[in-house]
C-alpha cells in the first residue's frame, strides 16, 4: 500500500477490506480456468488504488452510502483486464514480481480471461443503473486501448516528442485513474464542480503515476519492482526520461543513446551506460520535476473540498505517487 | 447476404444501407492504424446478420423508429472484435477469404483493437440510454469468452459430449445472435411476450448457424468458405458431426478417427478418411438434422406474432441458415 503512513492506513483498512472481498466475490465465472487465471491476476498484490480512489472520491463529496463502495471493483477488474493485454502486446514474462498469466496460460487463455474481466468490469457499471457510468467506463476503454495501439506504433521512433508522450501517457494511463474519481463522484450524487474537481484530481494524479512508472523502470531493481528493469529500453518505448535526455545531451552521447534505443540486444554494461548517459542529461531529475508538478496540479485541484480527514487522505496519496518505489 | 431471394433482398436493402453506412461512420477512432485494421474486419464482407436481425426484431415488435437502426451495429463491432481475439486464439490465417487481421498486422495489434472495437461497441450501447441493453452487452461478452475458453479447454477431449458441446455453442455463439434479438425488442418497448419469442427465436437460429458452421468446415471448401476447411479437425476441436460419429463408430473406425484427430499432422488424405467415416457414422446427417430443428424452434418462437413482411423475412433467414454454403 505505497508506504502509507500507519494512520492513514488505519483510515482506509475498512474500505480495502471491502475492497478485498468483493474482489474474490464478484469474479462469477462459469468455468473453474477463468477463475484461476483472473484470481492470478487479481491477487498477484496489487495496490488497489483506482478503487481506493473511487471510495475516497465518493465520500469526499458528502454523500457516500457504504453499499456503493462494491462498484469500486470495476476499476480493478478493468485494470486487471488491460495488464492481460498489455503483456501480450509487451511479450512481458514477469508482473508484480511473479510470472505473467501469459506466461503460465499462454497468449491465448490470457486475451480471452482480460476479455472476460473486461465484460465483469461492464456487467457491474450496468448495475449502478447510470448511463453516465457506462459512459466513462466504455471511454476508458476506448482511449486505454488506442494509447497502447499508439505506443506501440511509436516504439524505436526516435523522434517521439514530450507532447506525443504526453497524449500515450494520457489516454494509457490517466483517463483510468481519472475515471475511478469521476465515477466516485457520480455515484455519490456530486456537484458539477465537485467531479470537474475529482476528475482533474485523478488525471493529474495519472499523470504523474506513469512518470513515476517510467522513471523507476530505470532507477529501481527488479526485486522490488516485481518486473524487469530496463524493459522500456529493451522494447524501444521512448518516454519522459529518455525524449528529455536526447533533447539535452551532445551530439556524440545522443548518437550513443540512439544506438542503444535501436539495437535489438541490451547489454548490462550498455544499460549502465545508458543510465549514466539519462543522469548526466537531466533526464531522471526532469521526470521527477514534471511528476512533481502533476501531482501539486492534483492537489490544487481538491482545494474546492474544505478540510477533512478523506481529503487529508486524498493529498497523502497523492504524495505518495511520488515517494514509490514500486 | 446468405442467398436471400430477390424480394426478401429488397425488402432489406434500405435497411442493410444504413447499417453499413453506420459501420464505418461511428468506429471514431483518432488513431489511423485502428481505422485501418477495424475496416479490414467491418469491410470483409461479413453477411450482417446480427444487426439485420437487431433492426428486424425492432420492426416487428410494431414500434420501430428508422433512428433506433444505428444501435443495430453494437453488433457487428462486438463480433468483429471477437473475430479478431479468436483469430489470435486460433492461430488463424484467413478469415472471409482474405489474410486474418493478426497475420497482416500482428497480434498485438488484433489484441488492442478487438479491445477497441468491444469498447465502442458499448460507447454505442451506452447511448441508448438503457441500462437493460448495457446488461444484455455484458453478459455476451462474459458469456462468449468464457464459452471460447471452455472451447479451447477441451480441444483434442475425445470425451466431449453432445450436451458439452451445445453449452460452448450456446455461450460462444448463440448469445450473441439471442442479444441482437433482444435487443431489437428492448428498444422497440415491445412486451415481456413479444421479448422472450424474439430472444428465443435468436437463440435457436444461433444454435443452428453455429452447427451449420461446423458442417461447412468438413463439407464447403476453402474458396467458398473463405477460411481452410477442415480447421477444426487440425485444431483438434470435436464439433457435433464427429461427436455423434465417434458415438456410433465401430471400434476400429473409431480408434482410426480419434488418431487423427490427436495427431499432430493432417494430411489430405487423413482428412479424406476422416471424412467418409464422418460420412458413414452419419455425422453430418445427424448435424444437419438437429440444426434443422434448432429452426424448427426458431420459426415456431414467431408464432406469437401476427404475419407480416417483416415475419416473412425472419422466417425465410431462418431457413437460410440452413441452406448457407459459406
Amino acid at each position: 500500500m505505497m508506504d502509507l503512513k500507519d494512520k492513514t492506513l488505519a483510515m482506509v483498512k475498512d474500505d480495502l477490506a471491502d475492497i478485498e472481498a468483493a474482489l474474490l466475490q464478484n469474479l462469477n465465472p462459469y468455468f473453474e480456468l477463468v477463475s484461476q487465471v483472473a484470481s492470478h491476476m487479481i491477487s498477484s498484490g496489487g495496490k488497489r488504488l483506482r478503487p481506493l480512489l473511487m471510495v475516497l472520491s465518493a465520500k469526499i463529496c458528502g454523500n457516500h452510502k457504504k453499499s456503493d463502495n462494491f462498484f469500486s471493483i470495476i476499476f480493478e477488474y478493468l485494470h486487471a483486464a488491460t495488464l492481460l493485454h498489455d503483456d501480450i502486446v509487451d511479450e512481458a514474462c514477469l508482473r508484480r514480481g511473479k510470472p505473467a498469466a501469459r506466461s503460465i496460460w499462454g497468449n491465448p487463455i490470457a486475451v480471452l480471461v482480460g476479455d472476460f474481466l473486461l465484460a465483469r468490469s461492464l456487467s457491474i457499471a450496468a448495475k449502478t443503473g447510470r448511463p453516465r457510468v457506462i459512459r466513462v467506463i466504455a471511454e476508458i476503454t476506448e482511449n486505454m486501448s488506442q494509447g497502447e495501439i499508439h505506443q506501440l506504433m511509436r516504439k524505436k521512433s526516435l523522434d517521439l516528442s514530450e507532447e506525443e508522450y504526453l497524449e500515450i501517457v494520457r489516454r494509457k494511463t490517466a483517463v483510468l485513474i481519472q475515471g475511478a474519481c469521476a465515477v466516485g463522484a457520480i455515484i455519490s450524487d456530486a456537484t458539477a464542480q465537485q467531479e470537474k474537481a475529482l476528475s482533474k484530481y485523478g488525471f493529474n494524479l495519472g499523470v504523474a503515476f506513469q512518470m513515476v512508472d517510467d522513471l523507476l523502470d530505470y532507477s529501481s531493481d527488479t526485486s522490488v519492482l516485481g518486473k524487469e528493469i530496463g524493459a522500456d529500453l529493451k522494447e524501444g518505448k521512448l518516454t519522459l526520461p529518455v525524449i528529455y535526455a536526447l533533447k539535452t545531451a551532445k551530439s556524440k552521447d545522443r548518437d550513443l543513446m540512439k544506438k542503444t534505443l535501436l539495437s535489438k540486444e541490451c547489454s548490462v554494461p550498455d544499460f549502465e551506460n545508458f543510465l549514466i548517459l539519462l543522469q548526466k542529461y537531466g533526464g531522471l531529475t526532469y521526470t521527477k520535476k514534471m511528476a512533481a508538478e502533476y501531482v501539486k496540479n492534483a492537489k490544487d485541484a481538491l482545494s474546492v473540498f474544505k478540510s477533512s480527514e478523506v481529503k487529508d487522505i486524498l493529498l497523502y496519496l497523492a504524495d505518495c505517487t511520488l515517494a514509490r518505489r514500486a
